[in-house]
């Protein structure tokens, strides 16, 4: 061991400095045994100053448990994955719970790969995340599993999501609060789940104070600067615009203002996401929908932890999106 | 066990389906002792047929190694530590090394308590990444660490920085070779390292074609919008500006393009990151330094696992960035 540095102090070095035997060193600081409390005080010092730490493998071993959970992601950019990873490691951690990183690249060999080094780890559950809402075929392991923004095809597996349709439709009821009557929505592919319940959302939410039939293009600011033109074509007197997406919602802000006409006054606009880069550095800053994904993520883990103690809460869970409103709808 | 769901197969199970004692399926698939090839294939067939995965921690334990590895990362919005995760991760995984995640959240006493947690489980190594280039207080731990991104403050410990003096070098070089001869730099925060090293980088490389000091204001597309305005009443006719970061870029451009300034005709623009979304995104997408993330997190596995193996490299090394060019000084 001396090539990888400076060893670590080892409970033998630990009982020599103390002054007793190991297996006293052992019970000491397990707080077993039968010791005076001078023995055991005279052990703990000793720890201490050799920096000496406990080998927490062989409590795993000995509990049959590795307290450490695996997560999965297909999501490399990270845009959704990330908040949802920090959030469970956020909750993992408070239990001393440790979490291992696998990026499948959305490769299925590459998860095939990962799944069996995590059960071979014998890590306590496994969480599954990706960068889309389209359910997805579920994982075949021995072990605890919880879905995350990505739901299980199988129902009876443990997902949880965002309620996209309850974020929809919180932007519809606050652009109907302000008095806005001519409502248009711009969105990301139709072959796009999240873009489906959006937009299915908005129409429901919208009803007779919908423009037109919902837009659908790609997630990006370019669509929404061309959808501008479309839209203004067709429907002139439209005074507001729901979006998919806070990049869509950033170029919607960008032409209308290129074209003379004023957000919130003349159009209010809404995004979807919170994507603070997107929301805050758009012109107005955009009112929108958070999706909480920390939050998602510390709830996932929550689930896990309750699946590893034997109480798994089966099904799918949705869980309230936050509106948070700017100057794009409320003007300065 | 019950209560975790179906109970993964044991070795025992395997002895029974094959019909031999434990220790011979044991030796069986360990490749060890002295076997008729036709035993040994009967335990494989009905190891493969009751999905039986050998725990890998007996053999972590008994080769003194954990086959995991610790990441401290400060940076929960994760610009910059994703990329180095996902390229250590996956230099990580092709040795079978798993990494487990620790987020900080910039927090010191969150950092100690990982640290005691990570050497508890007997981690191989650690790597340790942030979102600034500031030098940082090395951590205290008796295994090897490599620091990647926030470099450390003991020249004695094994960093890997991007090479920032070179990036913004390689984007006024280019500029020069265009035939730009009236550069200004607009960049963030004096007090940040990384603004510093690039505008001092800038200075030297523009030599007499550097137009006024560096400006330097907030990572913000709005400082990059309202620097244009300062800089063409001193510096009219300014004919490129090298800036700090791919945000302030796209403020600049913005901004040149609403006053009726051509880009890159009239004016020449450059980025720093190659963030896509404001890369791309931006009006033309922007000529810009491509910090090569990933690789550095690549580069960053590959120096740990030496320092695991036994042979440290000791010192700084700063890896090439990737200047990438696009319309913002090529034209269409």
């Amino acid at each position: 061991m001396a090539s990888r540095g400076p060893s670590l102090p080892r409970i033998t070095d630990v009982a020599a400095l103390a002054g007793v035997s190991t297996s006293t060193a052992s019970k000491a600081l397990n707080d077993t045994g039968q010791l005076r409390e001078e023995t055991r005080e005279r052990v703990r010092r000793a720890a201490e100053q050799l920096g000496f730490t406990p080998d927490s493998r062989g409590r795993a071993l000995s509990s049959g448990r590795s307290f450490t959970v695996g997560l999965i992601t297909t999501d490399s950019s990270g845009r959704f994955s990330i908040p949802i990873m920090l959030g469970a490691e956020d909750a993992l951690s408070a239990g001393e719970m440790g979490l291992l990183l696998c990026d499948t690249r959305d490769d299925p060999l590459r998860e095939q790969h990962y799944l069996r080094s995590l059960v071979s780890r014998r890590v306590d559950g496994i969480i599954v995340t990706g960068r889309r809402t389209e359910p997805r075929a579920p994982i075949d392991v021995p072990i605890p599993v919880v879905y995350a923004f990505s739901p299980s095809t199988d129902p009876s597996d443990t997902s949880v999501i965002a309620d996209d349709h309850g974020g929809a439709a919180s932007t519809v009821r606050h652009l109907l609060s302000l008095g806005r009557r001519r409502i248009a929505h711009i969105s990301g592919p139709v072959s796009h789940h999240s873009a489906q319940t959006r937009a299915a959302a908005t129409v429901e939410a919208a009803a007779g104070a919908l423009v037109g039939e919902p837009m659908h293009g790609e997630w990006s600011e370019r669509w929404g600067r061309h959808a501008v033109d479309v839209l203004l074509r067709t429907s002139p007197d439209v005074d507001a615009i729901s979006c998919g997406s806070d990049q869509i919602a950033r170029g919607v802000c960008d032409r209308l203002r290129e074209l003379g006409r004023s957000v919130p006054d003349d159009i209010a606009v809404t995004g979807y996401d919170n994507w603070s880069v997107m929301a805050l550095a758009s012109r107005p800053p955009l009112t929108t929908v958070d999706l909480e994904l920390e939050e998602l993520g510390r709830r996932t883990a929550n689930l896990l932890l309750d699946a590893i103690a034997g109480s798994p809460h089966r099904g799918l869970m949705e869980l309230p999106t936050r509106l948070v409103t700017r100057e794009s709808t409320l003007g300065t």
